[in-house]
């Protein structure tokens, strides 16, 4: 699969790039900067061993993915996705953004759509998008070497969609799990939240979650 | 530990209930009928053995207690603690609280407050409140022969609230976490959500979450 990345410059955008380089996937990393891009690319082909990992500007490489992931922070999407609604039309676009604010009276500050994969959808009305990949340690992606300790939670509306992320997972070692429609993308982005906590008292940088029953 | 339990004729609040009574704890269970109180406490002294479970109206109940746990129905909160609140002045009250709605648009509705747990606070403002013990199944608690398996998380702003709602936990075998402030209540709440979905689409009835790291 051809795998777009926009905000692929980010850790945890970079980090799973570098996952999925290494599971035989083509990664078109994507920035507002096509320079940056194209350095990270250049870092994460060095680090791989792939050289099917290329930078492009965030449009660009959403025009070549067959698959768009959006690993933007949560304030950029506004600004960002609108130039790549086209590029976007009828593919899986799988949002990893979690609005956090960090140092503000709250840390889980979702949008008033309710989840940034909801703010994703509604400004990319014609795709089909996931939530996922929410809870996947930056720290764990890089450790290129080592299983993840972490289910996937996976939600949307599309079932085919959903089955695409959740075959991503899989290529990187991961249970997937049908974690509902898009309307429960607030409760899972939250999740990130409690766990950005426990990583800060804890003095941990790799705490994620397993749901035990399934 | 004198534990009263507010909504305690409730599934999760009677399994609750059982399991700390088996570990030694006096049980107040209360409910708005005195009379359902008492059929309950019955019931479970019976099903547990334990004497020491009795039933009450929730202001009694509160009142009684040491420690005021509140399993109430999310939508029941604003009619039910404002006559609670003197009784609970300076006391550690634990929210079990989900703000679930059930077949409407959108599983996961939080209050205004951000979660129950804040909105239990609101009503409550002299008391220590905790946001703890949402995600262990009802089904679980009710067979009291075998060991739980969820971790327990807890919120609140109150350390020393925080370590009795995590000594209730150790009592019925559970690893506490420590994840924040009572405003990381909502996605610690949100959570349910997500297991309540995994529970319906994997037909389960006690799927819970463990945390990976620490």
């Amino acid at each position: 699969m051809d795998i777009a990345i926009l905000g692929g410059t980010g850790k945890e955008g970079a980090g799973l790039g570098a996952r999925w380089a290494l599971a035989g996937h083509a990664i078109l990393i994507g920035s507002r900067d096509a320079e940056r891009a194209a350095a990270k690319a250049a870092e994460l082909r060095e680090r791989t061993g792939k050289p099917s990992i290329t930078g492009h500007g965030n449009a660009e490489a959403a025009r070549r993915g067959e698959i768009v992931v959006v690993a933007l922070p949560a304030t950029g999407l506004a600004a960002t996705l609108p130039e790549a609604r086209e590029a976007c039309r009828g593919k899986v676009v799988v949002s990893t953004v979690v609005p956090l604010t960090f140092g503000g009276p709250r840390l889980f500050t979702p949008p008033p759509a309710g989840s940034s994969a909801e703010e994703v959808q509604a400004l990319l009305p014609e795709a089909r998008v996931v939530g996922a990949f929410h809870h996947i340690a930056a720290h764990e992606l890089s450790a290129t070497e080592h299983a993840i300790e972490c289910d996937l939670l996976v939600c949307g509306a599309d079932a085919a969609a959903k089955e695409t992320a959740m075959e991503l997972g899989r290529s990187m070692g991961l249970r997937p799990l049908d974690a509902g429609p898009l309307t429960n993308a607030g409760p899972v982005e939250g999740i990130t939240a409690v766990l950005a906590t426990i990583n800060r008292r804890y003095k941990l940088k790799n705490s994620g979650i397993k749901i035990t029953g399934p």
